[in-house]
Order: structure tokens, then sequence, then C-alpha cells
């Protein structure tokens, strides 16, 4: 097994955005061969890129106040203690709306995390 | 896309386990048919059996203080903030070693939520 500190994990290339990092907490690297789990923490003001793909993502927020942006551009409110399921294809993107990190864990299975 | 609330999440049946809750957060009944998230809420003094499984365990702790024993009976200590990967086949339990709830996020694949 493996026990890691959320400090210790190195942060992850993340090109294209600007106040939101990246850490993949467990994958392939620590021989996770079919789950990946995330952590993303994004500064007030920072959103992430509307998009679609072929994963799912498994969301539990854990610090902050945010919304997902659903395929009709509809906001919904985000914050500690929520979970969030996005389908495959289903377009979405995240933002904080808050003045403090807005954190998430984002799992994804093996190909959402090439 | 699906949002919830932990509290609004319906307990699991757990038998053979008192002192432990388990909620199925994102599962085949939200459509997620690759991945399973649960939040397990451990009691003082709970645990859960020490087994093994064709699954890996990707866990976040998010309260309380507790520990996972090893295939060799080893304590690792585990808090708030920690996470840990534990890999197929890997025999493992935890234990709430502190005096508040022990609180983590366990995801599986499918395979390991029948």
């Amino acid at each position: 097994m493996i026990i890691k500190k959320l400090a210790d994990v190195p942060f992850a290339d993340l090109r294209g955005y600007d106040k939101v990092t990246k850490q993949i907490v467990i994958g392939p690297a620590d021989g996770s061969t079919e789950i990946v789990m995330r952590y993303f923490s994004m500064a007030p003001g920072g959103t992430t890129a509307h998009h679609a793909h072929d994963f799912p993502h498994l969301v539990a927020i854990q610090a902050g106040r945010g919304v997902v942006i659903d395929a009709d551009g509809v906001e919904h409110p985000l914050k500690k203690g929520d979970y969030l399921f996005i389908r495959d294809n289903e377009a979405h993107h995240l933002a904080n709306t808050g003045t403090e990190p807005f954190d998430f864990i984002c799992v994804v299975p093996r190909r959402g995390e090439e």
C-alpha cells in the first residue's frame, strides 16, 4: 500500500490554465492501472475550459465555493461536502465563485489521465 | 450531471459492521458504470474486517484519525489530508484510533461494489 500527504504530491503540468493547480494523488505511477484520483485547487476567479470527453468525472468538493456549468450554460453551486457526477460526453466546466481556494478531488478512469 | 449533498445520500447496508456507516455517493444507481465513490464514517473504536479482494481502493481521508493495518499487521497512521492506495489482493483493514469520527472516501472499480 502507498500512503501520501497531499503536500508531498508534486504539481502536474496544466498547460493553458492559470489559477488552477492539479496533483495526481493516486495514479499510474503508484501502480493504479484502472482509476486515477486527482486533486485540483482553483484560486478565486479560476475556471477550467468548457469541454466534453469520453470518460466520466466523480468529484468530491473539499473546500471553498464554486459552480459547475452544464451543457446549457446553467450554473449549479457547489461547496464543501457536495458531490458531482459528470457522465461521459457531457459538456461541463467548473469555476471558483468564492473568495477562498475552491478545491476538489476529481476521479477518472485510466483513459482520462494520459 | 448529478449533484448531491452527502447528508441526502442514504446509508447502505453494512452487515457485520457496527460503528461504521457507508454511503454510496456516486454509483450504478447514478449511471456510474465504471467507478463507485463511497463515503465511510467510523465511530471511535470502529474497525473494518481484515480482508483482501481482487480490486483496489483509492482512499481520501476526510476527518478524524485512524490507522490502516497492512498484511503484516503493521499499523500506519492516517489523518485528514492523507491518501491511501491499496492494490488488488493486498490484505488490509482500517480502524478509528481517535476520539472523533474517522471519515474517508473510498473509490473502487464497479466490480468492488456489488
